[in-house]
């Protein structure tokens, strides 16, 4: 099952006018030690949203994550909000017998955007994907389940924490692509943000679950065949909270996605 | 009529079981070029939810800015989403006639909030506030009528564009403060974050409106008193899209705001 298959959703019949109700599934082996990846669940409710919109492309998507999911049936509920020309807007939430996960969006058609490039930044240096090192520890031991779904290859500087040497940086960059090369979508770079272990676990922080609140996705661009850098980022942890900016860059140099999202820092 | 008086909201009776209505009004004043700012309204539906809630401070609030608002009456409606022990999350919309934003966030008591801090950068550098310039410009010649609602103080070396002479850097850094010492809590945050011209008018891109699609504010700390030092940036402008991010530091240089906006690139 690729990623497009792990992520599909059904609209069920009978939907009101402006909502649109629609089934899907949390697969088993998306997880890490039994819960569901979050840019996994975003994945589903995202494409719900694009098929009630009838607009291809998230271009900002803001997740509020309410309780964890284990691998089980899902109901996306989109309510739209606004339709225009070129953006629509709607709120939604991804449920099993719980609330998963409560979302925003605005979503479009990324192949009709064009405007001047300026970057203050690049893609992050990396050595070949071949250099780059899987991912070998989770929380029960080996690597989680997640981590077999995607192809995963980090700078060999940033994963020190793996082997108990944190580099004291809170960064983590890396090669990231679907599995048996799955073309990537604008629904994909949704998981993919979320896809990296949190960057502060290369601090003197406890290695622990780092809950996400909340997550938002600005999708840049719709990126070009090839695998994709991404550079993850903690600047500041204060008050109990640490925010994990990341950045998504196809092989042409174009930011395809930039991230951000605001978690809890583990307690020891 | 200050900060707290030109964004209160009144309950309405007879809501039902978690939703909660509001009005309140966009106070004239608040504008640029007669449409009131994104923050500014942002703070009148934060106030919303934070008394429908009962929670006292937004953590993470995300709003899609839907249409321009002009003065007039406003009703803020919110759903409770789930309310936990630390947190709680709702949606809500802000509306006239016309549905002018829609948001969701969570929130909690940052008075509880406490750990480590570990920050990788600081406050700007900014010259003494007497040295700093004010806004001088705005669409309509002058400054916005919104520029005289806040102390806003701008480092001279960033303000270069108000002479036609962007300073190629799209970095704004100031002070920003309310009014005759009102103290500034969570709720002030919100339109602090949103205060600033936009920083691309430092880059050679048309002077114009850059209409804001998102806005999504991580409010990190209760400030103490004193002056916000703040600093805004672009780093990517490309496919039409551009995001602005906002940090904003207290007297004791703690991390209180910390914001990222979506915004489309001004069209020639």
């Amino acid at each position: 099952m690729n990623f497009a298959e792990a992520t599909a959703v059904w609209k069920l019949s009978g939907s009101a006018p402006g909502a649109g109700l629609f089934e899907g599934r949390v697969q088993p082996g998306w997880d890490i030690a039994g819960n569901a990846n979050g840019g996994y669940l975003l994945s589903i409710l995202g494409r719900a949203m694009t098929e009630a919109l009838g607009r291809p492309d998230p271009v900002s998507l803001t997740a509020h994550f309410l309780a964890p999911g284990a691998p089980s049936d899902v109901t996306a509920a989109v309510t739209t909000i606004r339709e225009g020309r070129r953006f629509a807007t709607a709120s939604a939430t991804l449920s099993n017998e719980r609330t998963l996960m409560a979302a925003i969006g605005t979503f479009g058609d990324l192949t009709q955007a064009d405007g001047p490039t300026i970057h203050d930044g690049g893609p992050p240096e990396l050595p070949p994907e071949s250099e780059c090192a899987a991912m070998i520890i989770g929380p029960e031991g080996g690597p989680p389940n997640f981590a077999n779904k995607l192809r995963l290859r980090f700078h060999p500087d940033d994963i020190g924490f793996m082997r108990g040497e944190p580099s004291d940086t809170a960064r983590l960059r890396g090669w990231i692509s679907l599995k048996g090369d799955e073309p990537i979508d604008s629904i994909a770079l949704l998981c993919i943000v979320d896809a990296a272990p949190p960057p502060v676990f290369n601090l003197n922080i406890p290695l622990g679950w780092v809950p996400t609140l909340e997550l938002t996705a600005h999708i840049r661009a719709i990126p070009r065949p090839g695998p994709l850098r991404c550079e993850f980022r903690t600047r500041f942890v204060g008050s109990g909270f640490l925010e994990e900016d990341g950045l998504v860059w196809d092989s042409a140099d174009q930011l395809v996605a930039q991230s951000r999202q605001l978690a809890l820092v583990p307690r020891a």
